[in-house]
């Protein structure tokens, strides 16, 4: 049976080339934990990294909240809560109740679970070790196999121009929730990139940028140094997830962003604003968006990752669409 | 009926003094804390100032961990672990035993309502509030009458020159709960009385000494510039009480300390010890130890306070017996 033969032929050099694809994803909070964790179903954990947004990071009670960073920890390790995406599952909140009493801010909810993890980070980091090297420390103890780095070592706060003055992001994004509108997002500078950083996009045969907010997830990332001219000048294959679908962002300010910015709120004008680093362009099967240029490169995904198989399902097609691409 | 007129007059003169007594406490963990509980019972909180040992502060999952005065906090606030005298109450250990299994160090047991202080703390200091700042408002949230102070605002770390080496204060006292022989404590040099502690010192009619650890709870405060110069100089009246009963210490290890350092232990070289500084001294009706010195004022008091009445009973013998040494 000819047929049958060359199928199994077909799915064994798809999954001997996915043993080998070394894959680097750049990821937001809940959107690219979700695709993060899909993809850990596909791909070897040696060759697949992700680097997190913690342009988000901020000092609260004291101590370092890496909260895109933790999203995507928890994710990968089975943790998180569920119906919220960040945070764990089955949390309390006694701590934080106390806090309230003495008199101390509440106003960003910090879980007893999620608090043992901010307190042993910042126990590592006030004894000289890198946010990196806590991480993979992490990880390794968390049994997550794929790589987690942090952007950058060092603190890298994103700030918010908005209408109401110059805002650090958790402040707008949770205090304020993201109501006040957005004029500019402040990026700051002379941000560089850990050596695994580098190691990993180096060594990459496809980047894939996570259906995050554009604008305060991967361009804080992109902002490290010399992270937009690798992704520029490298021969790896790079593509890009909407998080834009029919005119709606699927979590967060996305949307609201744009429309403030004044671009298009379109999965298109997602694609216009990362053209010069990407080969190619993802968007969902709900958007029915005619795509502009019949020449550059993108596919209608069911991007939707409501569930831990719609995660799995969404990865595999992606990886499946970038090894089409790697192979013309 | 005379009699009882003369009686109601001295108890209206009685109660008239203690209403306008000034008086300072310099206090250690849970013995300090006891009696500073049993002096609120009977003296105006305007009046009456705690200045706690904070030597043996330091810094935990990158916290600042005030015991001392915490203990002190919690003892006058009515939340207090009555089993072990120091903690909470009610306390659970949620965030203790996930830090445990993210691989933090467990060996210093923060329990979840203790840590809603810790941080709550941590958050003032790294706002630029000092220490005595945030204790002020902490025990006026707390409802606690009387002022809390803290020896000094910035870090004077008490060390302990053992067999084993130098160690930091609670790493001797809890990691290693006492037991390496201690040759010295190591006081830090320049440390700095606050403005608060001088004010309450130069006001005091009387200074007492409770019944802590001479040598890691009391030498630290007494260490603080300029406070063994001030107790010294200043007139007012000072007594100490002995942590010492009949040869063994209440709790911890004061004992063991004085034999390792080749002192008699008994409550007599207690008082020898703080003899240039004190004008009176107590030791408990239990101790059958002979006093030496006729000239030099003393009084056997039951200094056990098991429960809180026990407290309110012996401090207001002990103010009674300052009373009288102020009448003479």
């Amino acid at each position: 049976m000819p047929v049958v033969n060359r199928s199994m032929i077909a799915q064994q050099t798809e999954a001997a080339k996915l043993a080998s694809l070394r894959v680097v994803l750049l990821a937001g909070g809940v959107g690219g934990a979700k695709l993060a964790h899909g993809l850990a179903a596909h791909l070897r954990p040696e060759n697949y990294t992700i680097i997190v947004n913690n342009g988000d990071d901020f000092q609260h009670w004291g101590l370092t909240i890496c909260p895109d960073l933790d999203t995507v920890v928890y994710t990968l390790a089975g943790v998180a809560n569920p119906e919220t995406g960040w945070g764990r599952a089955d949390e309390s909140w006694r701590v934080l109740g106390e806090v309230e009493r003495l008199g101390g801010p509440a106003w960003f909810r910090l879980g007893d679970l999620d608090l043992a993890l901010h307190l042993s980070r910042n126990h590592a980091l006030t004894n000289g070790v890198s946010l990196t090297e806590f991480t993979c420390e992490l990880t390794g103890r968390l049994g997550i196999g794929p790589t987690i780095l942090p952007m950058c070592d060092r603190p890298a706060p994103t700030l918010i121009e908005t209408d109401d003055g110059l805002l650090s992001f958790q402040d707008w994004f949770v205090r304020q929730q993201w109501q006040p509108p957005v004029r500019r997002v402040q990026l700051p500078e002379d941000v560089r990139a850990s050596y695994q950083v580098l190691r990993a996009l180096e060594q990459a045969d496809v980047v894939i940028f996570a259906p995050s907010n554009p604008f305060v997830s991967l361009d804080p990332i992109l902002n490290v140094y010399p992270l937009r001219a690798m992704i520029t000048d490298l021969p790896e294959l790079t593509l890009a997830v909407s998080p834009i679908i029919a005119g709606q962002a699927v979590k967060g300010p996305a949307a609201k962003m744009m429309q403030e910015m004044g671009l298009p709120v379109t999965a298109v004008a997602v694609a216009d604003y990362y053209r010069d680093l990407i080969d190619a362009f993802i968007y969902d099967v709900q958007d029915d968006t005619t795509w502009p240029d019949p020449n550059f490169p993108y596919r209608r995904l069911n991007t939707m990752m409501y569930t831990p198989t719609d995660r799995i399902h969404f990865a595999g097609e992606l990886l499946q669409f970038a090894l089409e691409l790697l192979d013309q």
